[in-house]
């Protein structure tokens, strides 16, 4: 069988699998956001009726799956894999999601990259015939990551201007060996880059460098430049991460200028809404990619969008133990046309 | 392009990708148990000169994957997936040894099924097309899984019976598009199946009825039974899940005694090295597959092994507020034949 790698790290997919739906749920603050319209539902309270943060997130996931599948006029039945994964400890939102879902699970954790990661296994799960339908997921929740990885929120703990603020919210993603598009067309992977950042409130900058290192192996792999797409765009970055993959991509030769921009920085009006420098967690390029660019591929807007969530593998443990924050970055094309 | 898939959940590979080449290093406690002869290196002090158990692990992982690379006759050039999972919160073993090999990274979480998940999601990924050269690992470390799920080492905790003692160790398996073999032949994926158990020193009784759920669908979507293989072996049940399986699959139907054991039962004298129920954690399944099933396979003892590794999806967090401990079983087939 001939390999379908192109370059280093890239797949063209032979029968780029179509997206059949989509769906996305989010919180009261998302709601409020630019992006409100695109978002198919929007929650009143965050802990949607349940006796704690973690079982809300698990309830976001969970719905948002089941009505992603029933707008494909799908039933679980139909599923053949899902894969999914999320911030928390031993990804538990994915797994008591998994659990009411009962399909064929893969979990994964690729910090907030793990939108794209479970759009690129998907994809290659699809394109390689053994499975028709698979449901790729992610979610997260202010409240659940912020004392998991930060502080307690009752300190009522001061934020640093690079912070950043988790998305409450899910998206999922259904695929099919067949379908009208829009359709995974790439698959680019990245490697673990670590710039060496130690600021679990500067998270935009350990992943900065794991974006650019993705996007330029993109272009080297397909030969493609920042003028084929319409939109390029990263999980979250926030503003602080996408003026450093702005500069320094410039310095390499790229011009990402008026075609570049972050979910991160799109989801919030990040003055207005106190969110400083911008949205993060995996449900920020979750439910921009399946709200908001979606729905836009789908009214013609946008035609062909690079998606590459980015993913800061930090864990407390660890930080406390003096070792700095590695990023990690998955690039998917997204076409509305086969490629 | 013909779907590969037969029955509900499990993947016939048409160009069975091959196992170039395995290798194990385990702690002193694993370096006493009845299987020594069988792992690649044995470890003196589990800290192995590092500061903290964290990292021990993490060196531990990253000389398992450059050993098992080098015993190919490969580079990490060579290698275009990576894909690796550990028990710790992030997988922090997993990511920070990415970092280090610097290969295109996709981060699993399926707790101690994962040596099984990384070889299901790795076969198909060559078998698909996608990669020729492709590693597939996981770890634990007695130390820092029981501090993180358990409690402190310091207070010497007294261990129940059906307790199960978390492999120190990390396995690694390079796969490849060619080479002679042993082959992996069947994928069989698992679902989240929750039995409602809520005691964290009782991980067999939770996992069990999962990987009595993937057995079952694997024989009835192959048509195989028993008698097929040499050796069906599951992760980490330890003696009591052990007992549950062959107890309730002999009920349905499957006499399982003679060819069934769990990696767990066999890693150490339970009952002279004082580990209660058995072995667990990742590097359990890990460590006896690429060491004691793959050399018995290269030496003709074994001719066809179904690996089924099980994972619990064990959180403090959430046991805490009251939910119950959900498992899941990937089973794959490997052949000395290509099957």
């Amino acid at each position: 069988m001939a390999i379908k790698r192109i370059g280093t790290r890239t797949v063209k997919l032979e029968n780029p699998p179509s997206i059949l739906s989509t769906y996305t749920i989010v919180g009261p603050k998302e709601g409020e956001g630019p992006l409100r319209e695109y978002f198919d539902e929007i929650l009143e309270d965050d802990l949607w009726g349940q006796e704690s943060w973690e079982k809300s997130e698990s309830k976001i996931q969970e719905e948002t799956i089941k009505s992603a599948i029933a707008n494909a006029g799908l039933a679980t039945k139909d599923i053949d894999y899902l894969l999914s994964g999320d911030l928390l400890n031993q990804i538990i939102t994915s797994g008591y999601t998994a659990r009411q879902i009962s399909v064929p699970f893969f979990g994964l954790y690729g910090a907030c990259s793990t939108m794209s990661q479970s759009l690129s296994l998907g994809s290659m799960l699809i394109d390689g015939g053994f499975a028709d339908k698979v449901v790729c997921a992610t979610s997260s929740h202010f409240s659940t990551a912020e004392r998991q990885y930060r502080f307690p929120l009752e300190y009522g703990n001061q934020r640093s201007f690079s912070a950043q603020w988790t998305v409450t919210g899910a998206g999922a993603t259904v695929l099919s060996s067949s379908g009208n598009g829009p359709y995974i067309t790439y698959v680019t992977t990245g490697k673990i880059i670590d710039p060496g950042i130690k600021d679990v409130n500067n998270m935009g900058a350990a992943m900065a460098p794991a974006a650019m290192d993705t996007l330029i192996n993109h272009f080297k792999d397909t030969g493609f430049s920042p003028s084929d797409y319409d939109l390029i765009i990263t999980g979250d970055l926030g503003i602080v991460g996408k003026n450093i993959v702005l500069e320094l991509m410039a310095k390499e030769g790229y011009d990402l200028k008026g075609i570049y921009t972050d979910c991160g920085v799109e989801i919030f009006n990040n003055i207005e809404q106190d969110t400083h420098s911008g949205g993060s967690g995996c449900g920020c390029a979750a439910t921009v990619f399946n709200g908001y660019i979606y729905k836009e591929m789908l009214k013609g807007t946008l035609n062909r969008v690079l998606l590459m969530a980015t993913g800061a593998l930090h864990s407390p443990v660890i930080t406390q133990q003096g070792e700095s924050i590695p990023g990690i970055a998955h690039a998917v094309t997204i076409d509305v046309n086969k490629g």
